[in-house]
């Protein structure tokens, strides 16, 4: 196996450590932008070297963001090179279009470390697929929003506060936004739905919801009912229908999901005979994610392709119905719905995901959490 | 593929009922001592029926007990058909003399049903095995003896009471020795412990000590610590040996382990890449072991042999030192080792595992448990 490794950041870097020795893989060219020397490696800034080598058979991409990733695995695809990604957003944005043409072009197409960074989760999703039917996916996705969750309830800090020291720990970025608002577990759901149910969810009717607007005093008052919050997400298959929603929820203690420490992520499948079986670990990092990386590697070398036949497009139906803790803005429909009040915060009656999605959007300032 | 099924009970009847309308697999032959009637399969009391069809590639060995077990599936090997078993003491007891013998055959042999019920564990330490080094497993292996220590902390029941509950709702058997006393988890962590480092663990060498002692006061005791007791088995493998015991073990609250309710595990691997990964899930019931079973079947039928290569014979080294809580007993030896008292309990200094459990065998009311 000759790859071609697009990026040398974190995972590209990663990847090329573990890989060392391997007698069955070579990297043997390194598209980046940075000046790296290194002796058992082409390195380049001109993806064409990659792309116009034939002795290259799989593109490994670990450079992130959209473009030019996509241009990039595109045309490797193009040009019948397998693929193996870490790459969420790329992958979820331009699934309609990369999975049928894998499957069109008989390549193969791998992405385990986009979902759960060093967890064997799209794997996992992968061989539970052959005996039974995945009935639910989700949970916590994000290491950045479940380290600035868990700072705020075990230290009482205020959301700046925690966030600022995650981004000095180097579990957020300067610009947070992808992460806090929930894009990143957004990414993550609509993915493991895809590969789970085996549709192609329309991502304009997945909502999403992530924890910028969450203050101390939201915290304390769910210390009060002992409750934790934390970002999930969950995508869900009933009755021949799909919902798919992230949101901040809240999580009674004693829960495996209130018990998720730090940057960790948990991750949960519902089998039809399995049952609920959850993963724990790491979600991010170096060494964790190049480790799925290399796996899919693994895997392409077996003949493994991508983990489930494209399926059918779909919306998501959030009809199904939920109470809400909100903060931060209390209107006429909330007052209408209300139930509870916490503190100066309401706890609705029973709404559905969609109608409470559609609210916040006309009210971006409040805070929302749905109880479990 | 065809398959012939010993054993009719809880795991079975579900691998029977999960198989229906599976068209590249068929399960010909029964063998149990019940009246059963099926109409797609010959119900049997002797095993020759399956031992001597030449159509049947694959036994899957679902009666539990070591005998007739063992002497059954060592037949089917020499006979040169597969096997497939949820029976974790067979494995366990055998292991020395069966997966040499499948290596030896090129047989396929699977087990993952007998560690962690419907938990992808064995299949999962396989996979990662393919890309880094596994450090450690371990874990909660034992649903019977989380619901006991769970009810007895949530509950404020005692011990007998717990029991008597756990039995009432089918999570301990009649006679609970094998789970209570470890034995059980006991298994699991030597064939993980096996798997993961490529090694065969002397099982004398790997000592277990039970939950069978524990009082409420004991309880009482950890929660005024804030600590919850588990039972836990460590395999570990560090500077070339290896250490493996079972004990109860006492976790800090908001410790993912402490958050496990009910009659679930969590077992967790350390890779040298991935870090730490727990999978949480149903350690037995029908439908989640089945489905372990199904899996295994299909892998059979994509040629999956034996998780690991067989690994050669090692003691467990357990010099490594904790720190115990006791009580029950109080002799010149814990008194030697006093660091503190908790209530009418003692806990230690550190003490090597070894030594602590050497103290334990002469004295067999105390209750221990090491403070992680």
């Amino acid at each position: 196996m000759k790859i071609g490794l697009l990026g040398f950041g974190v995972v590209g870097r990663g990847l090329y450590d573990l890989m060392q020795g391997r007698p069955d893989m070579q990297i043997k060219t390194v598209v980046c932008l940075e000046d790296v020397q290194l002796t058992d490696a082409k390195v380049t800034k001109n993806f064409q070297e990659v792309l116009e080598d034939d002795s290259i058979d799989t593109v490994v991409e670990a450079m992130g963001g959209l473009h030019p990733a996509y241009e990039f695995v595109r045309a490797a695809m193009e040009a019948g090179k397998n693929i193996v990604t870490s790459n969420k957003a790329l992958v979820a944005t331009f699934y309609d279009e990369l999975i049928p043409l894998a499957q069109e072009k008989g390549l193969l197409f791998r992405c385990t470390a986009a979902v759960g960074g060093g967890i064997s989760w799209l794997s996992e999703l992968e061989r539970t697929r052959r005996t039974q039917t995945v009935e639910a996916v989700g949970g916590i996705m994000n290491g950045t929003c479940n380290y600035i969750l868990d700072s705020m309830t075990r230290l009482g800090q205020d959301y700046a506060e925690a966030l600022a020291e995650a981004q000095k720990l180097g579990y957020a970025e300067a610009n947070p936004t992808t992460d806090v608002e929930g894009i990143d577990t957004w990414h993550k759901v609509i993915l493991s739905s895809n590969i789970g149910f085996g549709v192609s969810l329309i991502p304009e009717t997945v909502p999403v919801c992530g924890i910028s607007k969450i203050k101390a005093s939201d915290v304390e008052n769910f210390k009060a009912k002992n409750l934790v919050c934390k970002l999930i997400s969950t995508g869900k298959q009933e009755n021949g229908k799909i919902s798919a929603y992230v949101q901040p929820t809240l999580v009674p203690q004693g829960q495996p999901e209130a018990a998720v420490p730090a940057n960790y992520n948990l991750i949960t499948l519902v089998g039809s005979a399995s049952d609920r079986m959850s993963f724990f670990g790491q979600g991010a990092g170096r060494y964790p994610t190049a480790h799925n990386v290399f796996q899919d590697c693994v895997d392409v070398l077996c003949g493994k392709g991508f983990y489930s036949p494209y399926g059918e497009k779909v919306a998501a139906c959030n009809e199904g119905k939920l109470c809400y803790y909100v903060s931060g803005v209390c209107d006429s429909f909330i007052e209408a719905n209300k139930a509870e009040t916490w503190g100066n915060a309401v706890v609705t009656g029973p709404v559905s995901v969609s109608e409470m999605h559609a609210w916040l959007k006309n009210n971006p300032d409040a805070f929302i959490a749905a109880i479990q």
